[in-house]
């Protein structure tokens, strides 16, 4: 969380950061360092044991002062209006820098951070190069990772406020799918059979009146084709009874915190094997909700529910690890889970390949699946607050048949 | 357009780019150049005067083959996951790009580009150099910053189609509040004064339905705030008559082009100095509207637009750069608009400060605006591809008082 900052920052040896961007949205570092939305984005500033300071446009003061930086700043602080009069775009940009960073007492090694165009800043941190700043990049985990990985209360809520919100879009959305009818092994809707295209609108819709978004899509994988874990489901797609539906649904809020959830459901009775694999994750899942607590580490609970599913005979990544090719489309085909927040991909992972150690105050997605081609697939994901005990985010029912 | 691009990397003296990402959302540079959406993103590469080639995940195939790429290979082909079993997670990385870059043969002076976090970015710019390759950074206009400048058929297209549908969703929002009622000069929906979260509800609802989102949010600014040109409206905001609601809906589509519309809307019947100001901003859009033609300057313009606003006695930003501050807050104080596409902010800007040519296949916002603080504002915009003549892509019908 934020009060790791400098510790994070020492153990890079960094003497400072400028974390920056144009916008905060979509620069979840910028969100993140500043504490809420600026739709002008600023420069955060801060040297190692002192405390930041966050520059911005006169117009973005009000959302800036809803943030966490005490100390704000405007561009005009730094005479950006003049510096925009007397040199070009590219070298008043330069020159804002050089005084924010000589006014603001900012020493090497520095590290230039945000979500940008690469080579636009590249640009920049070779001409504050040209005045002697050492400044270097970041390997993973970048200071920002790390200082992110864990949440702060106040985080906490956000993820629960969106977590709520979509909890309701897939309580609505099952609502929508009992109210419809079936014939000749079809979901039916308004005298038609029903496609992705309509649950898609009305999940279009719920979304849209909960004041979320959903910018990466939402996977509603009827079928056959929901044994590739990432089909989203095509607007044509018809829904059939007996069939397994994979619903995975990540929105994000406009605080800028996200939910990640899935439920596989399935209208009328399913195969002998469809159940069998539904009973088997969500089995695993349990399992592993139980099983992650602080202190645990993500490879551990991934190894743990491949032991699961192994046991009842499927096929799993540690499989694919170990030379059986098949594992690559056919069992648990993928790691049991990722960090959350601004982001819906970051630390920790929940994967043979990494090993982080699961820290108190991280969020993660707890969601195993089993995929098989030319039959379908199963995926049921909460999200959960790690501690000891860990907290279950996602609050919704576990239903398979509807 | 794409084809422009040989010839802006030859003007760079760039032998090569490189443009790269883990996903093509929040990332129009890799978007731009794979011509689809990639959930995983890639790398695409290409030397000056060649064909370029895109890698990516190998569940990504059958996406990257939508797009304009035709030769696409995987990360496996260039031994992926032999080198992040032999390396770190960062060294495999910088391994892979080396691998790709012999075996592509690019060559220095390379750029990096794409929307990605750059401290991560840079270490990686870094690591590259040690195999002396020489790597430069890009000063504004990037080198894809001058290509996505115009827009090539299938662009324009899809630009078209993201309009039609929220031309679809603000027609619908005002048959919505047609439908309300009006007592003590507020409007009345469901027997409580109508509010903006109201409104935005209806609007997040018509936007989801028609698979649009809005990640920058919706400005719906009723009465005398929405004298802040970037004022979007409070939930608890209430709608009166007679006066002006600013109504500024920026949607992305899931292809990623947006569109970028504003309306100003007065229920009931609008004081004399509010249609005066209507009449003012109409005459200056529909004259500018007129007036951009390929070959004109985005400068020139400005200042027509400031001219027409002038004779009618209104501040300008012109008075501004004339040090009248007041001109700050009162009249019209932003630039006449902005380039458009894969962001709601590229080239070409219609401002006194640049002096970007109007070439043929940009595509603009028109937008003037007039503004009175414990007034309110007034402010239309349609988006408008340049040509001879150009042609206006927002098919909505310029209504004020409903």
């Amino acid at each position: 969380m934020i009060s790791d900052l400098d510790r994070e920052m020492e153990a890079r040896k960094l003497e400072s950061i400028i974390v920056t961007g144009s916008s905060t949205m979509g620069n979840p570092e910028l969100a993140y360092v500043v504490g809420t939305q600026l739709a002008r984005g600023g420069i955060y500033v801060k040297s190692l044991g002192k405390d930041p300071t966050l520059i911005t446009s006169s117009l973005d003061l009000g959302s800036a002062k809803k943030g966490r930086v005490r100390t704000i700043k405007t561009y005009s602080d730094y005479g950006y209006e003049i510096l925009f009069k007397k040199y070009d775009r590219n070298e008043a940009r330069v020159q804002l820098y050089r005084k924010i960073i000589r006014e603001e007492g900012l020493r090497g090694p520095m590290s230039l951070i945000g979500t940008n165009e690469v080579s636009y800043y590249f640009q920049l941190v070779e001409d504050l190069r040209r005045s002697k700043l050492k400044m270097i990049g970041q390997n993973y985990p970048t200071v920002l990772d790390s200082v992110r990985e864990t949440k702060d209360k106040r985080e906490v809520e956000m993820l629960m406020e969106t977590s709520r919100k979509t909890c309701s879009v897939i309580e609505q959305t099952v609502e929508f799918l009992r109210s419809t009818k079936t014939k000749g092994g079809r979901l039916v809707y308004k005298s038609k059979p029903l496609t992705v295209g309509t649950v898609k609108k009305v999940i279009g819709r719920l979304l849209g009146e909960s004041g979320l978004t959903a910018p990466e899509g939402t996977i509603f994988a009827p079928g056959r084709k929901s044994s590739d874990p990432h089909y989203s489901g095509d607007e044509q797609d018809i829904v059939r009874v007996a069939e397994p539906i994979v619903f995975d649904i990540f929105p994000q809020a406009e605080n800028g915190y996200w939910s990640d959830i899935t439920r596989t459901y399935c209208v009328g009775t399913p195969s002998r094997k469809l159940q069998q694999m539904y009973d088997a994750v969500l089995e695993t899942q349990l399992d592993a909700l139980d099983r992650i607590k602080e202190g645990g580490s993500g490879k551990d609970v991934m190894n743990h529910a491949c032991d699961v599913l192994e046991s009842h005979g499927y096929l799993t990544y540690r499989d694919l690890t170990r030379g059986n090719k098949k594992a690559s489309t056919e069992g648990f085909t993928h790691s049991l889970g990722h960090g959350m927040g601004l982001t819906i991909g970051e630390r920790p992972v929940l994967s043979l390949a990494a090993d982080d150690e699961l820290k108190p105050g991280a969020i993660v997605t707890v969601e195993p699946g089993l995929y098989y081609p030319r039959f379908g697939g199963v995926r049921i994901e909460d999200d959960l607050l790690v501690g000891s005990p860990s907290k279950n985010l996602t609050n919704l029912e576990k239903e398979f048949v509807i």
